[in-house]
């Protein structure tokens, strides 16, 4: 066979070429903005011209802070197709971290959403790599900043050359990209991503079992591009010429709404705090939603009773999935066997509230105190993952070795697998409740107060007993028509026929929000301080 | 990113693991036999266990010739899987080219179906290498042979461990699989295919956009399995846990529709002489063929007329497609684009008569007399393909020169592509009609002359010409229906306002048979010797 390269060029150039009438769809400051892949693929061209003309070279990091929108797709290719690697940074890291990374990447130049700005002016007496700030701007004219040298993105275009050819000699090992995943304690960690697997891990997201992302579709990535590359979606999405729709800035569920109604989205991605927003929004207002084949949902476990409501309330398809900042993301996803579908319901969505069955081309092994585990969805282990999408190590990292060893990542995700291959993520080795020598899934727990029609979001919580070593606490936020109308009681009554009495929370909190992390997942370790402060003065 | 290489272990590994459950359907002398892929896993272990021990090692060849059942299933992955290389023999071949291309591959173990001995003992004074003969039959012992070592395949499975463990330290790049295609003089060529290129092609077949290979399917492969790996549905299809049913030996129309029927066959794939059978079938007998969402064509240019045919009259979806040996052989699908969907029914058939469009993952390039053609759908050129799953080289052979230079495969044959990037086979560059400086396509003649409801099938060829050099020829089969009831003015009439005066053919003879190769093609160059001579004396 020939040895030609799995290289991320081909993505974009077969949307030039196969594609040029298809659409990326903009919210901009300006409004929605429409372009065609024929426009993308000549601004994409220009922006590569643009940062070999400011100094970037082969194997140079260019980051990006910025929003999803039409200009951040044209850097996720024009960065990696002229052999430069996009490193994307995660705008609700502190300032702290933002320059820890920008140094630790030795980014050279910046891509900044205006509206970002003060962000990186707050640390830039720290960042000592980068060469060029390029303003991505919806205005004529540059903003004032103290950043200096500062660019127009759009002059910068405006100046260069459509002709530039991308190099023909990548090699399909050499990074593509990289992104900092948040750690419980110390700096944030660095994946890099190799053209190799952006290419095979779009293959799979494309596959007919897997996401099925095809030309047909019109795919919105809410879930946001600085954040494991918005699960791929961008890059499967122009290789196969879907039309792509990008919230833009500070959207809200309003806006989700009406972006799915107007620009009739087929799929769309995200986490779970993001659908429970767009949930509300449903319940208020009526919306024609019935463009959408697949809300594709992960970055933590959605609620049972969140799928149900999306499906049976809204008729909108809901798809859990898996994956992580190391596995480029996606590992896990929840369709059904064929003769699954002809289980009722409740018994499917059972199956599917699971993350799923492993998507073709990886492999995985669950291994619990006593090695690995039994195919029966009660033993607990952690989840072990293996394959050409998934990170091999940290950058640079000493951190490297608790992660990735023989071979495999130990995620720390605390699982079970069922009969027949479903996987069930039932926490965090570190959030994990040990409580008299037995594990209580703080997940299991929290999914069952979710379902209860006052809920809107619960957190459950370990803390230290003398007796039994670790405790669940459980922290709980009303629906606002609740507030205040529903007791503890009521909660473990609606609880008690669902778990053993062992594992009831042994206390339950009525908070105002969960504190979470950047992505918008439950901040535990903050909460568990929280809670064993209040529950320990309590007691 | 971890260097875990694309190798076909995992392929099998998943079916046994997560759909140990779905069934490999297979037609044999006992009757139809149904194996689960446990089953299925369990015994590929096995013989791969056998063929250990009698003496196969890493990298020494292992030829079948066989037809589509379970056992070959078996031998498709237990050969590769152990390290080993499986060399699919075209059973259609002469015995010379039979033992020249065993000698060739330097094939150690031969795996014989039982009534296929007498192919094989034809040559077997000429073939040098061979250390074990073993013969897949459904009886309990082996028939009279003269072939020596002669081994019982079911008795060699049953003295054998499922305990086997397959090789975890394959390279991507190793041969997992070869297969000769013949040539125009001479001897057959060998293609070599890698584990690399076997586990791109199969995603590439899972795609939702391509052929969509899926768990869901019910797939039958009827395109045989000695040629081009049954483009590759064998391999997909355990990967992504596909049910499969093989129709065995000797199948007819008869037992292709029964088999649809009876089993609930959802996608099947062949060339379009097979389905020209199929739709004689369906005029004379009705079936169910409702569980069919795709009847998938290549290996030539399937005839609009049968396309109309299959699906306006039978409602059965029809989905033309393009590849060769040397490509796995997909390269081109004929799926449309979501707006072209909003074309009338004849628009549509119109695009969809053409191959198609470049599935993900490969490049061509399609050149003219004047370079590059242009996307117009008149400009003809030489379709050249490059890409991870197209052979580089004809195994050990000289004549690798001719068809692959400057990193391209020269396909031969002559294609158009249009303003939507679909392409549409013309001709061979051999087969070319060269009239007056000018070119006429053999297949858009053909394809006219099979549109016609008299006529069964049509060949056109050139024969020489003193003023124009070459003027076209047509070869008419009608149906048994119109044998004798229709005349060449009215064939004339039929043709003149769909084509220019001079592109019409000189004669129009008709014909008991075209001649055909070993695959179903037309053997144009046969046929046109004996037009030639007919023809010739005629005039």
């Amino acid at each position: 066979m020939m040895q030609t390269p799995l290289t991320m060029t081909q993505m974009i150039k077969r949307a030039e070429k196969y594609f040029p009438k298809k659409l990326v769809i903009s919210r901009t400051a300006k409004g929605i903005e429409r372009f065609t892949y024929k426009e993308i693929g000549e601004r994409t061209r220009k922006l590569a011209d643009s940062l070999q003309k400011l100094g970037v070279e082969r194997g140079d990091k260019v980051g990006t802070l910025a929003w999803n929108h039409h200009r951040h797709l044209e850097a996720y290719f024009a960065i990696p197709c002229s052999g430069a690697v996009l490193h994307t940074i995660n705008i609700r890291l502190s300032p702290e971290h933002i320059s820890y990374i920008i140094n630790h990447a030795e980014d050279k130049v910046l891509l900044i959403d205006s509206d970002l700005i003060p962000l990186v002016e707050k640390c830039k007496d720290e960042i000592k790599t980068v060469k060029a700030f390029v303003i991505m701007t919806d205005e004529d004219d540059l903003p004032e900043t103290t950043l200096s040298p500062v660019y127009h993105y759009e002059k910068l275009l405006a100046e260069a050359s459509s002709d530039y050819e991308y190099p023909d000699d990548l090699d399909e090992n050499q990074p593509a990209g990289m992104c900092y995943t948040s750690a419980t304690t110390g700096n944030p960690k660095g994946v890099v991503y190799s053209h190799r697997g952006i290419v095979l891990h779009s293959m799979a997201l494309g596959l007919a079992d897997s996401a099925a992302i095809s030309e047909r579709d019109i795919a919105m990535p809410v879930v946001p591009m600085f954040h494991a590359n918005a699960w791929g979606l961008p890059f499967a999405g122009v290789w196969f010429g879907t039309n792509l729709v990008f919230p833009g800035p500070y959207f809200t569920p309003k806006i989700i709404a009406e972006l799915i109604e107007q620009e009739k989205v087929t799929m769309t991605a995200g986490v779970p705090t993001i659908w429970l927003g767009l949930l509300k929004e449903l319940e208020e207002k009526e919306y024609d939603m019935s463009s959408l084949r697949a809300i594709l949902c992960g970055g933590s476990a959605a609620p049972k009773g969140m799928i149900r409501a999306f499906e049976q309330k809204h008729h909108i398809p809901f798809i859990h999935a898996y994956g992580m900042t190391e596995t480029s993301p996606l590992v896990i996803i929840s369709t059904l066997k064929s003769y699954q579908e002809d289980l009722n319901y409740e018994e499917r969505l059972d199956i599917r509230a699971k993350q799923g069955i492993l998507v073709p081309g990886l492999e995985t092994k669950i291994v619990g105190k006593d090695g690995e585990v039994a195919w029966d969805g009660q033993e607990m282990g952690e989840l072990l993952i293996r394959g050409p999408w998934i990170a091999s190590e940290y950058y640079k990292d000493e951190r490297s070795n608790d992660a990735f060893r023989d071979g495999w990542l130990y995620t720390g995700d605390v699982v079970t697998i069922d009969e027949e291959g479903f996987i069930k993520i039932v926490d965090r080795t570190k959030d994990l409740i040990k409580s008299g020598g037995e594990w209580i899934s703080s997940v299991d727990l929290e999914n069952a107060l979710m379902a209860h029609e006052a809920v809107f979001e619960a957190a459950v919580v370990a803390v230290p007993h003398e007796q039994w070593q670790e405790r669940p606490v459980a922290c709980v936020v009303l629906k606002d028509s609740y507030k205040d109308k529903l007791s503890k009681d009521e909660l473990y009554e609606f609880l008690k026929p669902q778990f053993a009495k062992w594992w009831l929370p042994d206390e339950i909190l009525f908070l105002e929000e969960i504190p979470k992390t950047s992505v918008g997942k439950f901040l535990k370790r903050a909460l568990r301080d929280q809670v064993q402060k209040e529950y320990l003065q309590k007691n």
